[in-house]
């Protein structure tokens, strides 16, 4: 068997998505800064796109932004607040993705940013209470939380947060790159100012992302040059990864209940299965409640010999991670593991679930965790 | 007719190019930062497509790093030198692109950056006198000058400004943007520190461009967070997009002497056809030496009403530039022409060369204009 269960990674490209980004790429190859004809049909079809995401997020047009990425989107708004917007102290959380963390260290070490960190509860949560404290003790901030993190998969209350960021004139910065395309996204009903996403987190395609810019904020480049994305990112548009991202966008935001409840199913029977089968497993952050649907970090007991432990579920045919795909090269493990402290000695695995997942991969994952006791 | 000449601002993706990242993009969605099998399988391909690039440029693979376009390589290349590898003084050109001259811009208001122009001669190459002199006269340079103007085609001596650069100490930046896949590069033979490339100027895809870093040069990330491109440029690698890049360089690489041979054919034919037929337009730059084979600029006479100039070309099926692409929104105008004032009063329209152009085109494009007297 060979089960695909690290879809918080990446996720396949729905082949849809493909046709539609062959075709575009052959039929629309204008250069959309062009004013002739070939452009002016990229150009035409990008703003068709950039209107189809607003929508599926309820944005305005004008508040959406295509970049390479979600690192692009996150060092954009990070770096940027900083230099332009007179941020002077950003509050974050030291269970970020590296895209936000080690730029943070960045903005520390070389432009004067004061960074300050939220408690985090044992559950995983961020402890609100403490976050009022700090924007009540500081000026010129910038909060900068992931909306679904994505080693344990607990979900931010990002109303509560803007509300807070609001009463205290703080901008309000969420990394969405676990939730846009994945849970629905409202942005007219939030008081976020800006969100990051990525197209290959929700079967698009790698290479492109959104920045959302609620529309009173006025960002400077990132990278400058010509005046693309309204002067916001210089470089020649990335046409059909663009239409990737939108077309995946709208798929995944027109069967978002059947998505949510098949995938929803799956995550429940695992859980289940753990529970009655292997009850010296535990599991990782607030995996019952505010939790994404996709994404179920279990902590297996220090009795288990863990130097070998996810090349063993690969041998076994299962790919899964330990921590984020981006920080799984590196010999110090997760990041947000080590700062939970959940479950001290043990050793997390990441399970992320996508369409494609079955109850029988269920089965095969758990008789094979079965072996390693 | 339906003429498309304008491939220096973008060109057709080939299909044999879009055929295999059709394929890739659904045969290699693991993320290369994972370490399964899925992972492994596309950093594997990865890897791959660096060695090929590196074979193709002269380089060795470690200086290869993928980036999302020839905008964000300058970008890095200048505002890095900068800010990690001691660069006080940057020398350029002013009719360098967009991508690098807004970014010198930014750097001279927001880095302390001095920045010194080197001056050019009438026919729009740089004076490699002044140049020297700038170099003697300044420390912890960073010289960053274009191998090909992508508005009159030019061709910089680059062999001759890295001996400069070498003798005195300074680095050397090439935007390359206008010659990786079109000229024949071997960094091995160059003292090129830094080169920008892009995809879709050699009929690759957008979205992905390339950054030569020469191995003794340690440049830090310009995007921060995960560890890829060896700590160069975290964010999923855009693989399908690389992969392209790589083949894209590859068809380029193999068939440049009949693609040049053919292209050049119908640039001089053009040329001749104006001399005999048009003889009050001149042209821009050293468009009969120094020049690219797929770049003409000429200089229509002030007798000739400019305001919808471009507007009447497009009109008659005949799709060109006024300068760069980027720019062709301004209102302001080539910048490039502006400061060379070759032809005083006359307006510039920019003819670029690719492999489906024909000499027929050339002459129902010198028929057109012929209308316009």
């Amino acid at each position: 068997m060979n089960i695909y269960l690290d879809h918080a990674a990446t996720t396949p490209l729905n082949k849809e998505v493909a046709e539609l980004m062959f075709d575009i790429s052959l039929s629309h190859f204008g250069n959309p800064s062009s004013t002739h004809s070939f452009g002016r049909k990229s150009k035409s079809l990008l703003e068709f796109n950039r209107k189809s995401v607003a929508e599926n997020l309820g944005a305005l047009p004008s508040e959406i932004y295509f970049t390479s990425g979600g690192t692009e989107s996150n060092n954009h708004v990070l770096r940027m607040c900083v230099e332009n917007l007179g941020v002077k102290t950003i509050i974050s959380s030291k269970i970020e993705h590296h895209a936000v963390t080690l730029t943070l260290e960045d903005l520390e070490k070389n432009r004067n940013t004061t960074v300050l960190f939220v408690q985090i509860k044992e559950n995983g949560h961020i402890d609100l209470m403490h976050l009022e404290q700090l924007l009540k003790e500081n000026n010129n901030v910038l909060v900068s939380l992931m909306h679904v993190n994505n080693e344990i998969g607990n979900i931010l209350d990002i109303v509560t947060v803007g509300t807070l960021t609001q009463k205290h004139q703080a901008l309000f910065h969420s990394d969405m790159v676990q939730s846009i395309g994945i849970l629905p996204i409202n942005f007219g009903d939030l008081n976020i100012d800006f969100a990051s996403g990525s197209a290959h987190k929700f079967n698009g395609p790698k290479g492109v992302g959104v920045l959302y810019c609620k529309k009173k904020n006025k960002l400077k480049p990132l990278i400058t040059g010509g005046s693309q994305e309204r002067d916001l990112r210089a470089g020649t548009e990335n046409i059909s990864g663009i239409a990737g991202l939108t077309k995946a966008l709208d798929i995944s935001t027109k069967k978002y209940a059947d998505k949510k409840a098949k995938i929803e199913t799956i995550k429940q029977y695992f859980i289940s299965k753990i529970e009655s089968d292997l009850p010296d497993i535990k599991f990782n952050g607030d995996y019952k409640q505010n939790s994404s649907y996709t994404i179920l970090s279990i902590a297996l007991p220090p009795t288990i010999e863990n130097g070998m432990l996810l090349f063993n579920f690969d041998l076994n045919g299962i790919s899964v991670s330990g921590g984020s795909a981006c920080s799984s090269g590196s010999s110090k493990g997760s990041h947000v593991f080590q700062e939970l402290n959940q479950h001290i000695g043990y050793s997390p695995i990441r399970f992320s679930f996508g369409e494609t997942s079955t109850q029988e991969e269920i089965d095969f994952v758990i008789d094979f965790i079965k072996t390693l006791f």
